[in-house]
């Protein structure tokens, strides 16, 4: 089959390589769409991050080089050995993170933040293949009336659910600081959840449009004005009740802590670095921050969301591509490019079934009307 | 009168002045000890931080020259008008946060960040002399069974009950790094609120063993040690459950990140100034940063818990001092000496009543044992 394959930094080959066999506990998918995340990309351009390549990962016992992909799903293909409650040709979304089960935060629930944190995809094989065998916990079995195409999104979407569960009992209004794809999941799903103002924030006019579309009542051009200000004066002298810092930069990280009011929250999801911020005016506004890694227990209130509420998360893909033009079209694309491409997702089994269709942005915003 | 008033940094002067009327709402108190807090030295030693000196402080209505202290309690000696539910000779605890009543925290509950935060003793008119005038507000009544000595003590065991409350549902196990009064009382109160293992961290052997005393289950001496390892060591390699940042320092808080478990809590108490601080591991930790700031309905628990449980908040309690010592052996003691006293007391009526006892740490120290 093939497989986009990571050897290290700048080099992900589209190769040819035998389809993985099911272990016990494992199902083999056929992979309908991986979508390409950040972290793919920061593989690619200056990796390893996340990837192992000195020692094998403690869950998936993998090394480089190994499958990218970790925003998947497909249909059931095979099944290894004692699985139970899935069946050949079952379509699933894949949810990628491994969990030991054993440690402390495994057992109180938060699987996100396992002794053995990691991803399918990154710290082992994943889904920018044809198939992918992958522990039979990370299935979730998708109903009749919940497309693939909507089940391509529910990792990024996850981030951005989590996101919204870790700023607390439902907040009535929020500033979401950069519109990527999970910022802009998170403006969705905060209109869903009932959150009644919603400032978005970015400093490209594309992504605040698209943000527009899906439920942001006001937008911020933080390359025009200064947002922090923007967002007291639209509060009324107040701020923001929590503010989702979905960039990773220290930058956006002010620019939230100005735009939340006191005993306000900011919610991070952005992989800063090192970042120096005023502890003196955090203590005096006694606000939080409050972290956000992944996603716990998602997978089921998406599924219910898209099947009853049918809620579209698809606006966000403004390509599809095939698996042969990942770096080109895809890795190159997000790089290099004017920045109106968000998600894009990979299609690695097009090639025999002539579904990828050219996705472009234009499409996009046309269909959304 | 005598009063103890801030004119300016290291320019505070016992002063005669006139005893306060007491306004409408308002009830005057005559003062049975006023504590030291670190505000109140940060004032002499290099102020005007908190101080108003231009603009007159919007719910206080003060500037400096202006009577310090806000750690304080008394008898009620006179009412203004409009007061109910307090009589002359009644016992108070003074909790000294004004509050507007009509901002959207206020409303909310969340006095603690009013719009016009501020506290009597340094926003206006505070404790360190012979009377004070109050709003009723901040009048607690004591019933017979808690004495002042206790009632002293309250406004900085609100301070480490609040952060204890902002740490959520009650931890297992906690750091509390820093052992200042409100250190040491945080101690003492997580005991008291059931949580099972406590480790107190500070560079100084006494204040260690004070808070050994006071219910701290293990030691940690970080001028020999690196804190964050050893807590790591003493919690199975997990990490606390919450950390409690009492310092005010840069070096505290990373050593508060690094004992804190994935998903853990850091409390901030501490006023640092600008820090830095690893975002990338913050976000993969999935930790929390939680300010506190001052407190929030606190005064009835403690109240209950000195009258009902017989907790007893005195072993901070390092010397008493009378008025006219303020300066020599109160600022002066805390900001040169060798870091042994805690919590010194001020008895602003001791010339009247003769009340006011050395209390140097030997006698603390075989008082507690």
């Amino acid at each position: 089959m093939k497989a986009a394959v990571w050897y290290g930094a700048r080099d992900v080959r589209i190769a040819e390589v035998g389809v993985p066999a099911p272990l016990r506990g494992e199902v083999l998918v056929e992979v309908a769409y991986c979508g390409i995340c950040g972290s793919d990309l920061h593989e690619y351009a200056d990796g390893p991050h996340a990837i192992p390549v000195a020692e094998p990962h403690p869950a998936s016992g993998a090394t480089a080089p190994l499958v990218l992909g970790h925003e998947f799903c497909g249909t059931v293909a095979a099944l290894g050995p004692s699985v139970t409650g899935l069946a050949i040709g079952d379509r699933v979304a894949v949810e990628p993170n491994y969990r030991c089960g054993a440690c402390p935060r495994c057992r109180a629930g938060e699987y996100n933040i396992c002794r053995h944190f990691g991803f399918a995809g990154l710290m082992g094989n994943g889904g920018m293949a044809e198939y992918a065998a992958i522990p039979a916990y990370m299935a979730h079995r998708l109903p009749e009336t919940v497309s693939l195409e909507q089940a391509a999104l529910f990792e990024p979407a996850s981030v951005a659910l989590h996101a919204l569960r870790r700023a607390g009992t439902t907040p009535e209004t929020v500033a979401v600081v950069g519109l990527g794809a999970v910022g802009l999941l998170t403006v969705l799903l905060a209109g869903e959840r009932g959150v009644r103002r919603i400032l978005a924030v970015d400093v490209s006019p594309g992504r605040l449009e698209l943000a527009a579309g899906l439920g942001a009542t006001d937008l911020i051009d933080a390359g025009r004005e200064d947002a922090g200000e923007r967002i007291h004066e639209l509060t009324g002298g107040e701020g923001v009740d929590a503010a989702f810092e979905v960039v990773g930069s220290e930058i956006a990280l002010r620019t939230c802590l100005a735009a939340t009011r006191r005993g306000g929250r900011i919610v991070l999801v952005g992989l800063a670095q090192e970042v120096s911020l005023d502890a003196f005016a955090l203590v005096n506004n006694e606000q939080s921050i409050v972290a956000s890694v992944g996603y716990r227990d998602t997978y089921p209130e998406l599924i219910r969301l898209v099947a009853e509420q049918h809620l579209d998360l698809t606006p966000v893909v403004t390509s599809t591509i095939v698996l042969d033009d990942l770096v080109s079209h895809g890795f190159e694309a997000l790089l290099g490019g004017p920045g109106n491409q968000v998600k894009i997702l990979v299609d690695p089994t097009a090639h025999r079934t002539g579904a990828a269709v050219p996705h472009p942005p234009a499409d996009r915003t046309e269909r959304q009307r």
